[in-house]
């Protein structure tokens, strides 16, 4: 495993409950979290905030003592109240400088760019990571932009200095890539919460990360 | 009108885009203040983060000048973002106390109370004021709880201190009755978002509640 300030973000799991299949989530993170997962991006889009917020305060509570970062997207105030690592923000969130001014300065902020030049805007206001997305076209996924392609990581490296995470149809077959086009870390969706065993997809994944 | 501490809340607008008409919702809510609502809660249940905040931005910007209450449901982060005046909590929003933590004590929590014990667990929890829900049946919402009625004001008022107000299936021909049997205030929807002219509307509810 390469060392370097940014290797907390090597693998994301992004949580996407519909694909759990039947497993709790807890359940399935531990299992990714003990597979080599270094960071997990908490992702409810329709559940109440009663139910995101517990979510967020059993994971915390699993990844705490695993220094495993949690980071929760969209909603600030569940961030907030569960004391996350950081919150991730696509461009239909709320905008960074209202998110920083509720958050400080030490809350991580990540911002998905779906260009050059959303990635550009994000550095500039002051993101501490960027999500490279869609990397790859997923077909699970219909309301996305064009997917940016190892070309656009290598594009938007030589660009901005602050982390980039891929993510989009990244799996064993195709992670190394995405970190060799420039890219800190990937991040997987269902190439882990969907596997029979989260655990040894998220090992397989590790380990071609090198 | 009676003048009390409480006035503010006397005539509560609830939103609810769907019933606008193609009306943007600052034009029928500055038509509604313009008839006498007293507060305003600003509902969304399924836009996203950014058009939730941009209307709170622009609500915000239309009542404070007119020192009418700026009232965010469900949503602590949008409430912090826009300096909103309170924040509204069903029983599957954010607990009171994880909300009081992040807003701090001067801003408004009101918590819809759906039964007597609700209502005790609330104050009790330090809810600004509770949001009786519903005091009649209605026809357009399958998923509330059974009507507590004109004898569930009257029950609740006798049990707690803070303020009330009436919500649900309240309209001109019993709006009085709702202030009547102890509660503060009513919040309105359809009676008002739904009118041709909210301004009128409102302005005959306004008198009715005298
Ligand atoms: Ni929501």
């Amino acid at each position: 495993m390469r060392e370097s300030v940014n290797s907390w973000l090597l693998l994301n799991l992004v949580t996407d409950r519909s694909l759990s299949q039947g497993r709790s989530l807890v359940e399935v993170v531990a299992e990714a979290v003990a597979g080599g997962v270094t960071c997990v991006q908490l992702r409810e889009k329709t559940c109440s905030t009663r139910q995101f917020l517990d979510e967020a305060l059993a994971l915390k509570a699993l990844l705490q003592p695993l220094r495993v970062s949690l980071i929760i997207n969209d909603r600030v105030d569940i961030a907030m109240a569960v004391g996350a690592d950081g919150v991730h923000l696509g461009q239909s969130d709320m905008p960074i400088s209202h998110a920083r001014h509720l958050l400080g300065p030490d809350c991580l902020i990540g911002i998905s760019a779906e260009s050059v030049q959303d990635a550009l805007a994000a550095e500039q206001q002051g993101a501490d990571y960027i999500g490279i997305s869609p990397v790859f076209s997923t077909p699970t996924k219909t309301d996305t932009a064009p997917a940016l392609g190892l070309n656009g990581i290598r594009q938007i490296r030589e660009l901005v200095r602050i982390p980039l995470v891929g993510i989009g149809g990244i799996n064993l077959t195709n992670a190394r890539q995405v970190i060799a086009a420039g890219a800190d870390g990937v991040a997987v969706v269902s190439a882990i919460m969907a596997a029979e065993s989260p655990r040894q997809a998220a090992e397989v994944i590790r380990r071609e990360l090198g």
